[in-house]
């Protein structure tokens, strides 16, 4: 068996199945640079059109993992849990169910990476917050966990460098959307950041990077699959993203509404996925007997206000204004609002959730390249659902609008997004499925 | 349609058909550089994996043709000819017909490059003739080709400069072996060069790239349908490389065979090859009505010495030293020469072609870098066929050795090349198919 590069690439691109030895080569050799860039290339072709068998699917998730920091989270008592979406529009579970599943003794340890997207990640937001910083080294990023029982931080250890590389050169040669690569390099950051329970959210929709529930079922059945191989307990949800989750959209306007929810002010679709998560979370880490009962520890936390405590005192232990729990006033306002009213009667019947991502987007609230700036303050307010009976005139959403931001283009593409029917269009489940 | 790198590689990715114009998009953008390495490599993967149509191949070969300079040889008056050959060891089958062709009145008009191989090319083994040179601007190659009938020249013209650029990236990516690729690397440089008659040699067997007769017969019809697209002439025979097509391999070596065939001296396989590759261009041109009488032709210009005149008068016009083809005692030769004899009587069963071409590389024949320094006197001179009856302590082989030659090495790697056993093989025919 070599370990030539060659050998390695040709063996796949023939439909051979490459061994654990020849996958960590490929791995060592992305990040000690030994695999050239246009090899490592050739080899991801490879892998997207003949695919991975799961043996190797998990051996390339494990090599990733390990090929730079891994943090050893042994050292903080208890079942430490962490939750990943694939991403959408209005996805604010993190806020709300980080401080809540905390509340219920169970550590929630985030250390996130920024991304592309309709809007900031779930960093962004929090640093809409006044003061509040997500720049924690390792050793305040546990002790944050031990005190307060959870910590939401930016990457400062180099987890996965692997993926980087990888990430970079699959953007740019048409090999992102490849399952056996999405869920290594979803994985890897996983299992680098070394929590014992992971919750993968799926989405599915017109606002997912998987739009069937077919694929979003493939994806998400695989990852938990190679999860648990890897000897972490992973369960998936598959969610509706065929409208933006929450109804606010934005940064600031996202922990705004993640705040309504944790003070009990506000029900809905964005509570309910992220209460599910977290039951889940409670579950698996032996918190809770059931789903069921973790999800009524949850609604407790809310009722009780230990919840907003818990993010409270998050937000005060990463240097922010814990005021802003209690008064959302406190958090950055755009300085203009636009309404976007519907132009004829009916009911709302088709949602088309990236471009109403894109629109926020257009405002200043998400990112095209790393180096973009973001307005924490801009984003959408939606009014209605999907389903929903509008009349002429009605409000469907509010553009809150920046210096910056394309208000025209905006609100136009928002208009797009929005299709109003005669007909009162079937509901779909919020929750299409469950994987453990 | 986009001619977005990513939208091109994409759609091979599934398998969809590129249009011209992306095809176009992609060379233009090997050429310049606006494809990365890293996409161009990607896109070489899908297309070896999910293939291309004819009309691809073709597209891609023309854009290829046209990535650099093209030879306009109008002005030079008849049908011009050129011939390739997808490499063999001691297949020296240009030195003898294009002189013989020429002789008959068809323009040879051959532009090579270097390559790497068991020996030296085509431009290596005219080297090796006293004060032969194989520099020639475009003007002097066009007069000679015009004055003498014939010319082999090294390439000065840039021609399908793409190739170089794909070919280097093939090579390391483990993409080399695939039909479109190939075909389109071979027939863009042809008809780069301008010719209007082209007869492929495509070898088959164990010192061939192509190893089997089935895969050999692909490429072959492959490259002359999309090459009689491209509006030429293109025929290919499809011949025996289950041992080495003349007997002697090296540089120096193999101008001497040559000579000995176009003086009569010498018959056999590799006579036969250059003789019927050389009737197919005669008949292909319109020189001859048939093969059989353009076959009728040649042997004449060997009974008459006039395709001996001829290869003397090219040489002379390239400043060699024309007393070579009456005296091959000119050529450079090894300092010392050693046997190889057989350990058992039997019969040959069996030739390792391509290891016996790597023992004349170990002896300095050959290049394994583009660097490498040539040793033009060493190399091989076998003295059995397949087929052969031995004796025990007969002379298989002669190795004539250099100062630098690894001697042992080669020794022992011809050693093994040749199998002696029981029973005599079957004969397996010289020229398997022919394609036109």
């Amino acid at each position: 068996m070599s370990m030539n590069p060659c050998d390695i690439i040709r063996k796949k691109r023939f439909g051979g199945e490459l061994s654990e030895l020849e996958i960590r080569a490929f791995v060592d050799g992305v990040v000690d640079g030994s695999f050239a860039d246009y090899q490592i290339s050739a080899l991801l072709m490879a892998i997207c059109i003949n695919g991975m068998t799961d043996r190797e699917t998990l051996a390339l998730t494990l090599a990733m993992a390990k090929s730079g920091d891994t943090l050893d989270l042994s050292d903080v008592p208890g079942v430490k849990a962490d939750k990943h979406s694939t991403g959408g529009v209005g996805d604010t579970t993190s806020l709300i169910l980080v401080p809540l599943v905390a509340a219920c003794g169970v550590k929630m340890a985030k250390m996130s990476g920024r991304g592309l997207g309709f809007t900031g990640g779930t960093l962004d937001k929090l640093e809409s917050i006044p003061g509040m910083s997500i720049s924690r080294d390792i050793d305040a990023f546990k002790r944050q966990v031990r005190e307060v029982g959870c910590a939401i931080v930016g990457q400062t250890a180099e987890l996965a460098p692997a993926d980087k590389v990888l990430y970079a050169l699959r953007d740019v040669t048409a090999t992102v959307d490849c399952l056996p690569l999405v869920v290594s390099s979803i994985l890897s950051k996983k299992l680098a950041a070394g929590c014992d329970v992971v919750v993968l959210d799926v989405k599915t929709g017109s606002g997912a990077i998987m739009d069937t529930p077919e694929k979003s079922r493939q994806l998400a059945q695989m990852m938990v699959r190679i999860g648990n191989l890897s000897g972490k307990r992973f369960s998936a949800l598959i969610t509706d993203m065929d409208q933006p989750l929450g109804n606010y959209i934005g940064n600031a306007l996202e922990v705004e509404e993640a705040i309504d929810v944790l003070a009990g002010r506000t029900q809905g679709d964005l509570k309910a996925v992220a209460l599910t998560l977290g039951a889940h979370i409670l579950r698996n880490a032996g918190a809770s007997g059931s789903v069921d009962e973790g999800m009524a520890m949850l609604e407790q936390k809310i009722a009780s206000g230990e919840g907003l405590r818990v993010f409270g005192d998050m937000i005060a232990a990463q240097g922010g204004d814990r005021r802003v729990v209690e008064d959302t006033g406190l958090l950055p306002k755009a300085p203009r609002r636009v309404e976007l009213r519907a132009d004829r009667a009916g009911y709302v019947t088709r949602m088309h959730t990236s471009d109403i991502g894109n629109a926020a987007k257009l405002l200043g609230a998400g990112r095209e390249r790393k180096t973009d700036a973001l307005d924490l303050s801009v984003g959408i307010v939606m009014h209605k659902r999907l389903g929903d009976a509008v009349k002429r005139d009605d409000v469907l959403a509010t553009l809150h609008v920046g210096e910056k931001s394309d208000r025209i283009g905006a609100y136009n593409l928002l208009k797009r997004s929005i299709e109003i029917g005669d007909a009162k269009p079937e509901p779909v489940p919020l929750i299409r499925d469950v994987v453990e």
